[in-house]
């Protein structure tokens, strides 16, 4: 491990505010902070009580010139962040006070610290498994507060717990497998087979309800892509500004937020939904119309759910058509818009082109957007059941890939199980799938993955 | 006073981060938080050790949502920022999670704080002056490390206690001279004149000491703006290239720095310096010409220092001898660049055309920018004086102006001294000295102005 070393990082947002904080930590974060502060107090840092705040000054021993006024919280290990021990620093807000406290202390023996290396410390140390890294990267990355809540039950540790138990009952079970292994006797290694097999179903049936918590919680985790096809003036404008009149997620107003002409963040039902009208990109392409097209097709390909607004009081155009085609057998909601005016399409004239999830009348001019998009948001990742009564959800990609590489070994086991095979085909099942899942957790997992994950934070954390 | 409720904020940047602050002020801060605290201790928040550092989780008591795991810092008034009680959330960098959190506490009866709030309640509540209240936002908008260092120092008082020590100066001679006032007896009158007199010139001495260092304290807090024009080729890109790839200023490569093509803020001697290319100004806006030569000439009216940038290689254009005419006269320092290469104009070529400050030959080529540039700044701010030698130093114009002022009623009350004026008039000028000097710190001063000055912090300070 390298991590005998003391290491420093901004953990505040770039940018003007009221405090800044400086991290520090390691075996050297307190010795090394109290030869750059002073204050009132003349007791050594190390000795002042644990836990607590601490008013002084950050002076550069070197200059005597005074950096900042500032407060220290200091955290002894192993109860702090890293668990080692830290000391944060609250300095005023500014750009070249946060800096030059950093500088000072990186002219010491400190390390300025990699992106996610004080929670890649934490997990290292043993105070968090992977899952609960994982999830304070959501926490910071959630965009509605049913992500957030989703990510805090992860930090908490429901996958952990969800996912140590289910090792530990298959643990107890290989070394059950591998005494029979080692004492080969025909009748013993088939009755042994046969009371794992019994073990395996009610493992493998929590493993399946969790599983299915997996689509809810991958689109409550990462949101939906929405997007929305139409020819011009079928009124795709009037539905989007009242999707985002009355849904605008609560990220876009913040700077820093990437956002182009044609996307749009909003919130819906605590889902966020990032909308895409394809129509911008070929309006602002024209000149390079196939690229646009070319574009269109790939967020189509991606779109959890597509909302093709057809202009209800008219004849369906050859265009419509062709948008109509092209969007059948997706999660296609066809919107019949201007029901508020005369309707000339039938549901039938919609079908009659295809295979469509829906068709709803509505009228964008009048608001009715948010209810029909809430309903089919609701459909799409809860599938009609009620929000949010999962006491443990399976979220993250990465989790959700290894706890089906585990099921389906577990399957194996069953199915080996099933057909007489010998027992040290099953242990091999079973020890597979104990990897599988402590890859989720981090107590199996290669060093590189390990790197390749915490590289993903922002600095400071 | 308004200060009987509780306000909140979040404190730092916005953004994404490792950590947010949410900060909480008032009588009812530590009551408030307590309703939405949950902690493996059970004792109130307010019975908890004051100044500590307490780990637990924001719970929504109404849904019973886990918004965050935070820790809190417990301080109590008056030993806080505020003076008053004072909590700080400190959760995960995450919008979603800093907003939920500050959302619920304003569900309580917490009032959303005002832009400079905190420091304001601060400086109601006698904890600090207005001179260290304006301190608190030079340190976070400071440039520079030395425009830190001055923001520092008058947050630790030296603006403050040289002014109240003048002030009580001031009151001791003005009781004196009213006793006389009550008790008019002819020589009384003249010798108490005569005393005060002796008593107001050290005084004036001081003033015109700290008045001498405004010019430096000005600069270093505000920068310099250094405005360059030549013709196009003279080498201005090739001076700027050089002087930013030595001196980019640490504040550029944060995010929302505003920034359009034509300026560049850099560091130079410790002093933020603000580099507008006119010319600049004239290509982006070629099809409004006028535009672009009034915007050159607003700029060159504010500018601090103008570097007209010749090229000494060719014999002066019609162009150049116009650019010299109408910077001549001003704080201009032509640099005769391309001094590599065979030079055919002269000093006295220059000056044919006008006064300037210097004339001196560069090759902006080769990177000599930056040694005359600092040397002109160094004159500018320190007028040849060794930098940062002042113990006391006067920066903002606020001050300056107010001190001013101030010098002037002393003046008024010693030619009245000298005239053998009543003591009265005289004690009526001291008394406006000793006015203008409270408007500095805040002793005296209009609400209006408290209110103005506030407004220009950040939120959450």
């Amino acid at each position: 491990m390298y991590i005998d070393d003391t290491i420093a990082a901004i953990a505040t947002p770039p940018g003007i505010g009221g405090v800044g904080i400086i991290r520090v930590s390691g075996k050297q974060a307190f010795a090394i902070v109290d030869s750059i502060f002073e204050s009132s107090g003349s007791l050594p840092l190390m000795d002042r009580p644990n836990k607590t705040v601490q008013y002084g000054h950050i002076v550069d021993p070197s200059t005597k010139k005074t950096l900042d006024e500032v407060i220290l919280l200091l955290m002894q290990g192993p109860h702090s962040y890293t668990a080692e021990d830290v000391v944060e620093i609250q300095c005023h807000g500014g750009i070249v006070s946060i800096r030059s406290i950093l500088s000072l202390l990186l002219a010491y023996d400190v390390r300025l610290a990699e992106a996610g290396e004080f929670t890649k410390r934490a997990f290292l140390n043993g105070r968090i498994d992977l899952t609960q890294a994982e999830a304070i990267i959501d926490i910071i990355d959630a965009k509605t507060e049913d992500s957030l809540t989703l990510a805090v039950s992860q930090l908490d540790g429901t996958v952990s717990n969800f996912v140590k138990d289910l090792r530990e009952q298959l643990i107890a079970m290989i070394a059950h497998l591998e005494v029979t292994i080692d004492y080969p006797e025909e009748d013993i290694e088939e009755v042994t087979s046969h009371e794992v097999g019994e073990q395996l179903k009610p493992i493998a049936q929590q493993m399946d309800e969790l599983l299915a918590t997996a689509q809810s919680g991958r689109l409550i985790r990462d949101g939906i892509l929405a997007v929305i096809v139409g020819r011009p003036n079928a009124g795709k404008s009037s539905l989007m500004n009242a999707l985002l009149r009355e849904n605008r997620a609560i990220v876009t107003d913040i700077p820093g937020t990437t956002r182009d002409s044609i996307e749009e963040f909003m919130n819906i039902e605590g889902i966020s939904l990032r909308l895409v009208d394809t129509a911008g990109i070929r309006e602002t392409e024209d000149t390079v119309e196939a690229l646009g097209v070319e574009k269109a097709r790939q967020y189509l390909d991606k779109a959890d759910i597509v909302l093709c607004v057809i202009d209800g009081s008219t004849e369906l155009s050859p265009e419509e058509i062709d948008i109509l085609k092209s969007t059948a057998g997706r999660n296609t909601i066809v919107l019949l818009n201007k029901s508020d005016v005369n309707q000339v399409i039938t549901v039938a004239d919609i079908e009659a082109h295809g295979t469509f999830t829906a068709v709803e009348s509505i009228s964008a001019a009048q608001g009715e957007g948010t209810v029909v998009l809430s309903k089919w948001v609701k459909e799409l990742v809860y599938g009609g059941q009620v929000s949010g009564n999962h006491d443990t959800m399976i979220s993250n990609v990465r989790h959700i890939s290894l706890m089906e590489d585990a099921r389906s070994q577990i399957q194996q086991a069953l199915d080996s199980i099933d057909s007489g095979m010998p027992v040290d085909f099953v242990a091999t099942d079973l020890r597979g799938a104990w990897e599988a899942l402590g890859e989720i957790t981090g107590d199996s997992l290669r060093e590189s993955m390990v790197d390749e994950l915490f590289s993903r934070f922002c600095l400071g954390k």
